[in-house]
């Protein structure tokens, strides 16, 4: 079956998943991306790449960050950005989803960006739309945030050149974050030799040494001679659950602390998909200390961003 | 009295109702929508007609989808399009819709896009704006949806050519419907010769002979030897109430299967303002068939927007 | 200790408060907003001064109206302006306003319009910003509200030319308003002579006489021969707690009518910030009468936050 993201050329069409995307399209969004991190330099930071073209932004989750930074990078496009308030919309009265797809494409969208809480909702999506209409994941219930992971990429890339002699390790919920898992699928495409999952026995999921990852319960283990640490947010709702005995147990176990980071290489880097739970899987003197370049990743977002939709829109003219 | 959506001039300055609107203005609508159907195909879908009008989009009643065929289509003519939170403003805070909107005109408005749950309230806002500022009645209560009207009448054209020898049956909820109100005004304007309102009597007005609508309560009468069928929504919460037994008796007596499609003329289209209801007012292999233009409606409602708003702004400078 | 809002070159960087803005700033914003007045008559309203900047609006108390001039007046400026809706926002997922800040920083924002519950906030987000980011107070609790005060200075102005030799009355619940302490702020500055506070006790404030004004309880006395009326609202929950008998009262004591009025110059004006309880401070024959001044007041608004955005806009490059 083909790849259900590629155009009958191999190229990138949508963006569904990092899971079985080929290396050399993660790198060509990556050098893309280094492309419009230059331009946001400039005084006008717009580019003409998608004029003329209408994006929505679908968040049937919502997430004002995620849907920020995407109507950002589509308007540094110079698209046209629609903004849908999914939640109140005709969901509520009992209109299915591809209904709903099929009024807004009818609407000459070219473009969904598409947050649900419902894992494989992007792929259905995809699956149903015109064949000139692109959908770009922007998280989908626990499965994936394409995204996410390639900004993290693009992190990693910018901070340690090769990812061919490097040892990441990601620390917290594994279980639940979608993060984690678009991360380990482009980690071990781009070569990474080791690639850690770190957390407790209950917030780690079945199937990572199949995945060519590695599993530690002990943080200290687990970020020992690290060159990048990857620390996932733990969700509220889960400090509540069964899973964990309580957040100041899991900080002292498994958060990250001045003393901890010390483990790792002296220049390992620090990462978090925000927003950050400080006192809980993070130490705020880690977050704001000299080796985390949390804030960096937001900025190299937009620019990732922008890669992945122009490159996208780009297939369409030649399929 | 003169008209309240006509300048002096007889030209269309506000979008009210389509009740009395002059055939030759539903006309010049529907022609210059066909010049934006031609314009949607070209890359560039933007022109410049309302470039520096600032239009404001004040939706009291939630409508994610009405609201946004609205923006795509000011956007589209080059405005600046401003889309008010109303639910959350000032009027929650005891402030009057009139001084809501004497403020708004003061912020420079050049044309409100007006949804309320009440009827007249356009009509209301069009009688204290300031002389420059147009009025589009994006749907009152049970009174008028203009615009969709005028959609349903391009797409009737569009299939049908001529309206001077078609039987057009509407069917479903037309006691409630702002759409059925406005469809009957429009095509017993544009010279339909037979326009059938089918529905159980608890959800058919009173006064639908004197209107030149014929009234049939059983489906299968009312769609016979049709040209055009047009389904309503039924709203969920009349399933509820005391009108109507059930859902499914609802579907059993009027929702629209193949077999009853059959009825109607062989080449018969079948129209839907949506959201649906499929397996209530229509199956979907009718919603899906080769019969529906229900998708087409939604393209054909962007230009058709696109005409009203731009005609009625250059009323203005002619006034 | 320099003023947090002005750059080393004595230059308007950040707009916090009009308490310490020299008398020589404020009036270049009130002769910059002058010129797009002009501007606003044009048919073309736009300006290229902030194109490529991202103006991003922080708001996390609601405000339909503010939010939207504010977007107006970006917009007119070419910006490219951002609407978070926060209070849905990471802020709900527990990240403190910090790390929010930080964030949006990072999506290469240039300025913060912000309004904030909390007294000061504003503050506190400029002090952590890059030193490229501006901040524009756009209401902070009781504090300030400066754009406000500003655009009620240009009105002044506007109808009586010279501040020197007016008796200005601020009317109503001077207490809870940061639009009152702006506004006094504003015309001690300004070199206003007399300037009165009108109220019941229990809602006139400590330290106005301190502050250059004098006290009225009565507002017979308070207007009486003033050239300029300020009616501020009476918040609703005021009119429930225990510092108001009720509105009825309320408004036959302080409520101003066109009889009250006459106490004041012949050629009075009579301001409002909206929106307005018609019956409870203000009578409608004065807030439709001819000497309101209350809906030019909003239109001026929009020309005094273009010149805020772009004064502060441009201070960044001389830095």
């Amino acid at each position: 079956m083909r790849n259900p993201q590629l155009n009958a050329n191999g190229e990138l069409h949508h963006l569904l998943s990092l899971d079985g995307l080929p290396r050399a399209i993660i790198e060509r969004i990556l050098t893309t991306a280094d492309s419009f991190i230059n331009i946001a330099a400039r005084e006008v930071k717009n580019v003409p790449l998608l004029r003329g073209s209408a994006v929505f932004n679908l968040f049937f989750e919502n997430s004002t960050r995620t849907r920020t930074t995407f109507e950002i990078a589509a308007r540094r496009l110079s698209a046209d950005v629609f903004n849908l308030d999914i939640t109140r919309s005709s969901t509520t009265k009992g209109e299915s989803l591809l209904d709903t797809i099929n009024n807004l494409t009818a609407m000459q969208a070219d473009m969904f960006v598409v947050r649900h809480a419902t894992s494989g909702a992007p792929y259905l999506i995809a699956k149903h739309v015109a064949p000139h209409v692109h959908v770009i994941n922007a998280g989908d219930g626990r499965h994936a945030h394409p995204t996410q992971g390639l900004l993290d990429m693009y992190t990693i890339r910018h901070y340690k050149r090769d990812f061919t002699n490097l040892t990441v390790a990601i620390v917290g919920d594994i279980l639940h974050s979608r993060v984690a898992r678009s991360d380990i699928h482009a980690l071990t495409t781009l070569g990474v030799p080791e690639v850690r999952a770190v957390g407790p026995l209950t917030l780690l999921p079945a199937g990572l040494p199949e995945m060519g990852v590695q599993v530690c319960t002990r943080l200290e283990e687990g970020i020992k001679d690290a060159d990048v640490i990857i620390m996932l947010r733990l969700q509220n709702e889960r400090m509540r659950g069964a899973l964990l005995p309580s957040a100041q147990e899991f900080f002292r176990n498994y958060g990250l602390t001045p003393e901890k980071l010390r483990l790792a290489k002296p220049d390992a880097i620090v990462m978090h998909p925000g927003p950050m739970n400080r006192g809980v899987e993070i130490d705020s003197h880690v977050a704001d200390g000299a080796q985390s370049v949390i804030l960096p990743q937001v900025t190299f977002g937009i620019a990732v961003r922008m890669a992945v939709l122009s490159i996208a829109a780009s297939s369409q003219r030649m399929q």
